[in-house]
């Protein structure tokens, strides 16, 4: 069952939003055999709307909307849909009663422009929208003969995702029931090029049956390998599917990190929670990122003590006990200052392990001998153990703290 | 002058990768006067990628694409082009030197997938990617009518944004020269709805001139009014810009934050560094977000000294001094303790200002008292100045973190 994705919004065209979206709504159909077969960004106009919506039309009967039902002007989106659909705009009691509601919850007072959005197409199913103000429009065209379903959802990612996951998508699963089945398995693996892994699984690819298909995803020095598949019989599809995973890992061998689609942190975390470790961070040129990728999980709180972000020499003395002479004899960026770093953390935050990062992010501070992408990075154990090494990352100042963020991550899944 | 635009790949329809390029590309091409139309995402398949094209061209003459060039097998783009351009592909000695430079850089072995990439289109104007191994191909059809141009980029974010602004928007603009003037300016609005600011705004906005536009960009308790302007006459133009950007500024009033299109961390990071100040973070619930954004601008150590993770209890006494006494009677989430805190940073790590914040993120953690969502916010500065609230804040633990942490720096910039 595929959807066509249709983003409404000028500050998506401008560069100053990004689609965010359409990513959660694949991620969250595909567990069911739902696919996004297109996205189209397009302005907030009656014509590229209209445009947008018959295109998507044409390529699946289901069209999801986002954005363009703000309270304020510029949104055309409704009449649009009107025309579309043949509908009048009318204003519902219980659309109103429903902004009234949210506008109490945030202690705001209703004015005009937000009553307005109460004003809604008489033609379409209105399902209410607990976290927002924008009510959800469901339109429905074409039922004896080949069914299309269009759904006018509100742009801001908090809003689509409630609204998509307890709405939205049940009534889809139930409009189109589906006879099918779709299956996607996840594996990261590091330490090697996407060009070298592909050389080596060649030969496997090329013995893959028909219903399976492997995608190679590069990311900040991981790979992520998904393995695809899809048959009419689901049975044959997990048989060859677990087959085929089998060989696969063993062909990554010790490249593989883990199996399933999780983030380093997530891994990490799991890890110390199943062996009842802590962890704390001292971070120079990553500047609070590991802590935060690891405080952004649910539950962090069990493992996480929290961190030191150093980014001052000064910090990386009086907090960190690292020692003046080493900074003086070897600079901020360089194995012993990192390695102290480490297990001054660990001592300060008494954890059982910590993992610190000093280097250059750029654009400036880079010399002949350090130059920007240079990091330094360590992971030490309450009980003495350290591991610490130097890479020059390239890229940006972003790409530099992201990549050595992974890396920094990775070292301490790998030392636990 | 309109472009569209072409995001090539599946893990992009499966939501397992973002796109960032679009947006990049609208940036950096908006004052030239130039704009994105539309965007299309697309999958792997020789006829989505077709199409895309061709729906590209029927809005504008120019079509960038971006993905679908890496060296695993899934990638068809190459011969797709060849068919819609009628091409041969071909291997170019230029481009296999190139690859082989970079794999050097790398310090990777070169193998035989990736020397593929150095087949290209025989009818392409190419231009060498000098940070990856895709090379950039610029094809050009019907010179003699309305000429059309499609430049096919990598997807790697930091690949894309080197090619782009480095050699394919320059050439871009000698191809196509344009006549006329399209302007943005952008302020920063805080402390008040959407649509209040929308309703205050309408008399206003009513009497603006044709071409003048007004949008409202709200995201994490700021909203960014952007005035966009376009006309063939720049002197009018600005004059209607400058006329009407003025009583813009003064219907906000107190709640406009600043002119420009800043984050809240780059206009505090300005502030500080104008007036020779330095800050620390002290972050419960926060984790490491506020020192990372502020880390993340370039020159972030001019006043950033560092911060302190506090998530554990024991970390909030031992490093930030808090009094074990406030934790008991008052809870970690409350005023007396994020003030110790921030209070503690300024002193721990020797700055001019430091910020705290203490709150539930969730899912877990919330009390009827307290529920999740609740998070107090300290400012204070070395010479004993304090301010501090507590907010709640709607949505899930990334939009809670998001939002205490805009609210927090937003409370420091007003401090100073």
């Amino acid at each position: 069952m595929k959807v066509s994705i249709v983003v409404i919004g000028d500050e998506l065209l401008i560069g100053q939003v990004t689609d965010t979206n359409s990513g959660f709504i694949a991620r969250h159909i595909a567990p069911y055999g739902w696919e996004v077969d297109n996205i189209q960004v397009v302005s907030d106009t009656a014509e590229a709307i209209k445009q947008g919506i018959e295109q998507g039309f044409q390529k699946s009967n289901v069209v999801l909307t986002t954005g363009g039902l703000g309270p304020t002007k510029d949104d055309i989106t409704k009449q649009t849909l009107c025309d579309i659909f043949e509908g009048t705009l009318k204003e519902s009691a219980e659309v109103l009663e429903n902004i009234r509601e949210v506008f109490r919850k945030r202690g705001l007072e209703l004015n005009r422009l937000t009553a307005a959005q109460a004003m809604v197409p008489d033609n379409a199913v209105i399902i209410q929208n607990p976290v927002g103000t924008a009510p959800i429009m469901w339109f429905e065209r074409n039922a004896a003969t080949s069914k299309q379903v269009l759904v006018a959802m509100p742009g801001v990612p908090f809003e689509t995702e409630h609204v998509f996951t307890s709405s939205v998508f049940p009534k889809l699963l139930e409009t189109f029931p589906q006879p099918y089945v779709i299956t996607h398995r996840t594996m990261l693996v590091t330490g090697i090029s996407e060009s070298a892994l592909a050389a080596r699984l060649e030969d496997w690819e090329e013995k893959l049956p028909p219903q399976l298909h492997l995608a190679y995803l590069p990311k900040s020095g991981i790979i992520r390998l998904r393995l695809d598949g899809h048959s009419s019989n689901k049975t044959e599809l997990e048989e060859a599917m677990d087959a085929n995973w089998t060989s696969l890992k063993e062909l990554c061998g010790d490249n593989l990190l883990c199996e399933g689609d999780f983030t380093p942190a997530e891994i990490l975390l799991k890890k110390l929670i199943s062996s009842h470790q802590t962890v704390a961070t001292a971070e120079s040129c990553t500047g609070g990122n590991i802590a935060r990728l690891i405080t952004s999980i649910p539950g962090a709180s069990q493992a996480m003590n929290g961190g030191v972000v150093a980014y001052s020499n000064e910090v990386k003395t009086n907090l960190l006990g690292v020692k003046e002479d080493s900074l003086t004899e070897h600079g901020a960026v360089s194995i012993p200052v990192v390695e102290q770093m480490a297990a001054g953390a660990c001592k300060a935050l008494g954890t059982d392990i910590a993992i610190a990062t000093s280097g250059i992010a750029g654009p400036g501070g880079g010399t002949y001998k350090k130059p920007v992408g240079t990091v330094c990075i360590a992971v030490a154990t309450a009980n003495g153990k350290t591991v610490s090494q130097t890479y020059h990352f390239p890229g940006n100042r972003e790409r530099i703290v992201d990549r050595a963020s992974t890396m920094a991550l990775i070292m301490a899944i790998r030392l636990l």
